[in-house]
């Protein structure tokens, strides 16, 4: 066997490992009773280390070397070199015990949150908060020692390859100071036109369980290689061929279940349509966190709240729970599923107030992991955020602080990917449309092919073959440009009513 | 670290392992969207063979040598010795190479058998099974070398330590010679009563799970550490705290899931009360397989069929499907549950007629693995075999040798412990109700707690302490007698009508 070969087949059992941790955390968060908690928690540690082991042996430094030597090998065999490089740096620069603690503490912290985010209570999560940070702190600092890094941008780089600290605080700086004056601007706009009233549930779960598959259908989510399921923070996970969606249902309200079921289904389309010939690679994984959260993005914020989709989605609305009347027409509809509010809730928020909730969490998490603010200090910090960046205070930590599962579960320097993904999101979709005329037409028919038609060639089968810019480039022309996103937003929002 | 510490900190990352294992083996079964098989084929086998490589580390013989030497242990850590031992026996038998292709095996057969069920196709299914029967012969040689057993009595042991083809043949010739002329007595009495009709439903899946889920509350059943599901084939699996177990439902017969998720609680209540303070450790699993089957079978036929039972139960089913009527009276649902008839499925099979569909399995594994009879020749020497011992022909092999999972899952050596289960069973129950005189009366009452508790105290608690023979002589006075299963059975079905 080549190098090359043999580092193959290693990773190849390294994504075994990793696709049976992907069921385990589902099974975590959408099915496991309570008191298997702490049998969980030694399961995932264990997993976790046996990947680090993995991923660390000495054996793979010398396969690499030799087949980095070969020049024999194709463009995707270089690409997967470059990425089972990247993987292997960063992984050797933890000590397994610091996995160890680190998946244990995630675990304890995880569960905690739930029953602190329940019930209001910063301070009972605080001491397992403050030990899930810590970890983090360690960890990002001996992967950044290896790659010349910072802690927080050694962090951000396992989600975000390539991403620096410094170009997003550009891009946030941007956002931060044309949001405020523009979110005023709409909600005068807003204010002047007539608001039709919310339609009126209650909303069985069923019929909007029927409604979210029959979206998923049309999206062409692959029901093969999947499933839907309910969790309390909706997500796309499990594992490669097994891409599972979960979202959470509302009675009053079928809208957040429907968007989320879109959301999720944008990023179970990159997962299952990333490139099969090299599933069990790192090649084949998604080009990081920003470009994921853009393919969720583009379906539920720049497909699905176009007009053109409400034209198709707002009749099957009114067939699936019978809704009937001016609440229900198409018009109203589309105005509610762009009706601009601050509000408490990350996942709740509208398109034009969502970046200010994430640059709040990338801006505290900085410091928390630069040591610059106490922990204590969060719930104070969080909420004085929130007035200045979205003029809203929350009453308490479940609707502040506690609301995310993100620091709890050891997703430091994540955050950002969202504001990102919303950006790329809006890049990506220019580009497709201009590409593909049909798209935003066709859409109106209930017909998503020729939009993932096109993200399935130029996005999704690409994998991790190409870099973040270089992707972006060969899809749209150019590197990350936050004016595409600003024009968007305001001809949707700022322009006619 | 001390000899026994070090191997007892090991044993429980092996158990960490073995639960990552049980819960995406419950996934699989439950969950698992069709396309994802060969993907978790891949990491089932990879775990296989990292609990493998874990087992048979060189230190553990080491280990094992020290700790064996030292005089401090108590009797539960000499018993965990005693058990880690005998499973490095086995494990240090068997090449990782067979492991992986063993698990393989097993995963793209259990699949392919689902099919071929459907399609009564087992022409479609042979080359399938034909490897894995090729890999449980090998993997039953190389321990049998070890053990000095015959292959299958090497298999065999894997599920019951210390259960040997020769007892069992002598309990099973017992049997076979009792049973046809008992069967044929027991239906000339039931010929002669008047049989009521069969309640009609269609009875809704709902109801048919919220009974399953009173009754499993009232036998103890801990849902913090567990769940009801549904899957093809009922199951009692999942991981220590985690204890799942799974039914069918047919709309048409409530019986079959509400006696299925009285069996699978048996199982669970097992495993639910076994030593939490050993619960990672090998001594506090389950004494072998005969008494985990006696323990579902104690529930489901010794308790839930007596009249007692029936007396609680009958009421609960008028109230759950609004029942009323001949059918419903509890003599009637008494005759009902315990009406013998001779059929082709085993898991419908009532517990007269039950022994033949083991017997003929066990008689058939046996020639298959001692390569005494060709694999293809299977169909037809199940049909006879169905045909001298239950005097009925399946009409095809849907209904024939295709209807268990356990030959395409890996399960060779299994089938025996059905019957010694229910031998086992009649002897504990018999104990139990002599030591506790309420125990039936309370049944009558909806009160499982004297059962239960005596269970927990003699049997569950126990863990693997002791051996079977000293554990069924501890709690009933002396090691398995058929003549206690075959005087129930004279009792319940063979005296007055």
């Amino acid at each position: 066997m080549t190098a090359y070969s043999e580092l193959s087949a290693h990773f190849g059992r390294i994504a075994a490992l990793s696709n049976a941790v992907g069921i385990l955390q589902w099974d975590t968060e959408t099915t496991m009773p309570k008191g298997a908690a702490g049998t969980r928690a030694d399961s995932m540690a264990l997993l976790h280390v046996l990947r680090h082991g993995m991923t660390t042996e000495p054996r793979i430094g010398d396969w690499l070397a030799d087949a980095e030597a070969d020049g024999e090998l194709g463009e995707w065999e270089r690409a997967n070199l470059r990425e089972i490089r990247r993987l292997w740096t960063v992984e050797t620069a933890l000590p397994a015990d610091l996995v160890e603690a680190s998946s244990k503490a995630v675990s304890a912290c995880e569960m905690r949150w739930r029953q602190a985010r329940a019930e209001a209570d910063f301070a009972g999560l605080l001491p397992y908060l403050a030990e899930v940070l810590n970890l983090q702190r360690q960890i990002g600092r001996a992967k950044g020692e290896k790659l010349g890094l910072g802690a927080y941008d050694a962090l951000l780089n396992d989600y975000e390859p390539g991403g620096r600290s410094e170009r997003i605080d550009a891009l946030f700086d941007d956002l931060a100071a044309f949001l405020p004056g523009f979110t005023q601007d709409v909600l005068a706009l807003q204010a002047q036109r007539p608001q039709a009233p919310d339609p009126q549930g209650p909303f069985a779960i069923e019929k909007q369980r029927a409604l979210g598959l029959r979206m998923m259908a049309a999206l062409g989510y692959d029901f093969e290689r999947g499933r839907l399921d309910i969790s309390t923070h909706p997500f796309c996970g499990g594992a490669d061929n097994d891409v599972r969606i979960t979202t959470r249902y509302d009675e009053s309200d079928f809208a957040k279940a429907l968007m989320g079921v879109l959301h999720e289904t944008g990023h179970a389309l990159y997962e299952q349509g990333r490139p099969q010939a090299y599933l069990n690679q790192p090649v084949s994984q998604a080009r990081g966190m920003s470009l994921h959260e853009s393919q969720s993005l583009l379906v539920e914020m720049q497909a699905c709240r176009s007009r053109e989709f409400i034209t198709f989605a707002a009749p099957l609305m009114r067939e699936t729970f019978g809704g009937a009347g001016p609440a229900w027409e198409t018009e109203a509809v589309w105005r509610r599923y762009t009706r601009v509010e601050p509000g408490f809730i990350r996942v709740d928020a509208d398109e034009v107030t969502y970046p200010a909730h994430v640059i709040l969490r990338y801006r505290l998490e900085k410091a928390l992991i630069a040591d610059a603010m106490p922990l204590s200090e969060l719930p104070a910090a969080w909420n004085e955020g929130m007035a200045s960046l979205l003029g809203v205070t929350p009453p308490d930590d479940r609707l502040g602080c506690l609301q995310d599962v993100h620091w709890p579960g050891g997703g430091w320097g994540y955050f950002p990917t969202y504001t990102l993904g919303a950006m790329t999101a809006a890049q990506i979709f220019e580009a497709a449309c201009k590409a593909e005329p049909e798209i935003l037409p066709s859409i109106g028919r209930g017909e998503f092919s020729p939009l993932v038609g096109w993200l399935r060639a130029n996005i999704h089968a690409k994998g991790s073959l190409l870099e973040t810019d270089a992707l972006l480039t060969q899809a749209t022309g150019r590197p990350l440009d936050a004016s595409v996103f600003k024009a968007h937003l305001r001809r949707r929002y700022g322009g006619v009513g």
